[in-house]
């Protein structure tokens, strides 16, 4: 299988504490990486978990609490002292635009490599990158400011040749490129070898989706429907409904039923609010409605 | 002795490693704690280090590079999420002044304290906070952007009351207040006790000055005579005094011979290069020339 993996930088809220780091992910499909989310200390997670700046194409923020992205400006200062020459790209909210070039201008002067901004519609499900393996679609959520999710889809992959059957038929090597693109074989006496016999399906393409910080929200249901991964935010237990409400968060219950109702693989749960003084009481909720969820944890590596 | 005490917090240099924090330092007097530049990470280090938020009444930036200040917009951010009511003031450069605001407009809505901005013109040597505990002042530096230091000076305490002289003479308590402040005595035959008879003098009082980042400069040595701890960026060792020249910053050994110059009582060293494994070299080229040198690292607490 190809590489597809989530590395959890961190998965807290916004008040600090010394348990958790303020939210940021890698997903690394392919070795090319992607950084979601981009709180303070992000680059100094990602040295201690070694994983390389210089794999780094493109930053995603979902938001602009600081939380979420006031490590993106210390990253690119950094990538232009430890000589990046390759483009960055940067997809965040409209709303930034202005601001995050006044703070290049200021703190990031002489960057000798280009910093891309791509301003971001939170409120559509859009989709905003596209290359040979993956492609990113925006997922609108509900919080207290404009802010969405990510949804990461693999490209399908092309069928496996079954190597036996096409040296029984004698088939040239040559021919087997078109054979994979899904061409079928034709014998010298006419016969037609299907497709479908001379090679086995391609694995079923992966999916990851990013949703923090949101209350639950149906309306991602249709969008995430059979995604391999879901992240959720899962920012407070049932105690604390009415803040969830208030606030624009969810608790693990809500997380879990939305993984519930959209056929989701697994449940990664996170953005844990520092009044729990850990995340048990939020996984038992979550699993009482969703088994299959674990919790983020810094440093966590999940392979999809 | 009343408090003085110097945290560190962070003493590495722009190239984040897994050894060293971006700079960050609290200087607290009499419980009333000072922020001296905060690079990112900054309120995390405050946490790991048990330093209360809460006693932290003002925030020094020395310039802007952002392994200087990227951490003070979360910190603003976070004394907001945590209740704070007390006004924070905050010393940076004049050129900071509209993009910070701007940010607070974006990161930090809602606060239900002030922030008071006060824009620091870092070309002069002047006296920027005055309290009944201490004075601070500016120190203008040489580096490639606008860029000053802080000079800590404790106010002068009174003398202390010697209690067997002023009982022998039968001196009323009601009247030590004013032997405190330097009154004489006189006994009813009109023999006049000299008040230095009658008190002893209070310490010396101690200072503390923050130099970074800067080439050396020997504008300094005046204005930093006999200061009580010198910290001084040591950027490099001699092996890259070119560097030092280039980006006007100091080797180890041109922070020891301003310390002698102006007759430190003792040296910190920081704000090492990435370049170096361990500050080893460092300190011993400093101590070469002030022996009296010491070497900065997080966690470390220095009482004057």
């Amino acid at each position: 299988m190809e590489k597809f993996e989530i590395h959890i930088l961190g998965c807290g809220c916004a008040v600090p504490t010394t348990r958790h780091n303020p939210s940021a992910q890698i997903v690394n499909v392919r070795d090319k990486l992607s950084l979601v989310d981009c709180g303070e200390g992000t680059q100094l997670q990602m040295r201690y978990h070694h994983l390389r700046f210089m794999n780094l194409r493109n930053i995603f923020i979902s938001h602009l609490h600081g939380d979420h992205c006031l490590g993106l400006i210390g990253l690119i200062s950094s990538f232009g002292l430890l000589g990046r020459t390759a483009d960055l790209h940067v997809y965040a909210p409209a709303d930034y635009d202005d601001l995050f070039h006044r703070q290049l201008d200021i703190f990031c002067q002489g960057l000798e490599y280009r910093v891309v901004f791509h301003p971001v519609d939170t409120t559509r499900h859009d989709c905003i990158y596209d290359d040979r393996s993956v492609s990113i679609h925006t997922l609108p959520l509900d919080h207290r400011m404009p802010c969405c999710g990510f949804l990461f889809k693999e490209k399908p992959t092309l069928p496996h040749i079954r190597r036996d059957v096409t040296d029984y038929y004698g088939i040239p090597v040559s021919q087997l490129n078109n054979i994979k693109n899904g061409a079928d074989w034709t014998l010298p006496d006419g016969t037609v070898i299907p497709n479908s016999r001379l090679t086995r399906p391609a694995a079923v393409p992966r999916s990851y989706a990013y949703c923090s910080d949101t209350a639950y929200k149906p309306d991602l249901i249709p969008l995430l429907e059979g995604v391999t991964l879901l992240y959720h935010e899962a920012t407070y237990g049932d105690d604390r409904q009415d803040r969830a409400e208030k606030y624009r968060h969810s608790t693990a219950r809500q997380a879990a039923r939305l993984a519930s109702e959209c056929h989701a693989g697994q449940l990664l749960i996170g953005h844990y609010s520092a009044h729990y003084p850990d995340e048990t009481v939020l996984l038992q909720q979550a699993r009482e409605v969703f088994p299959n969820t674990i919790s983020a944890n810094e440093g966590m590596k999940i392979s999809l």
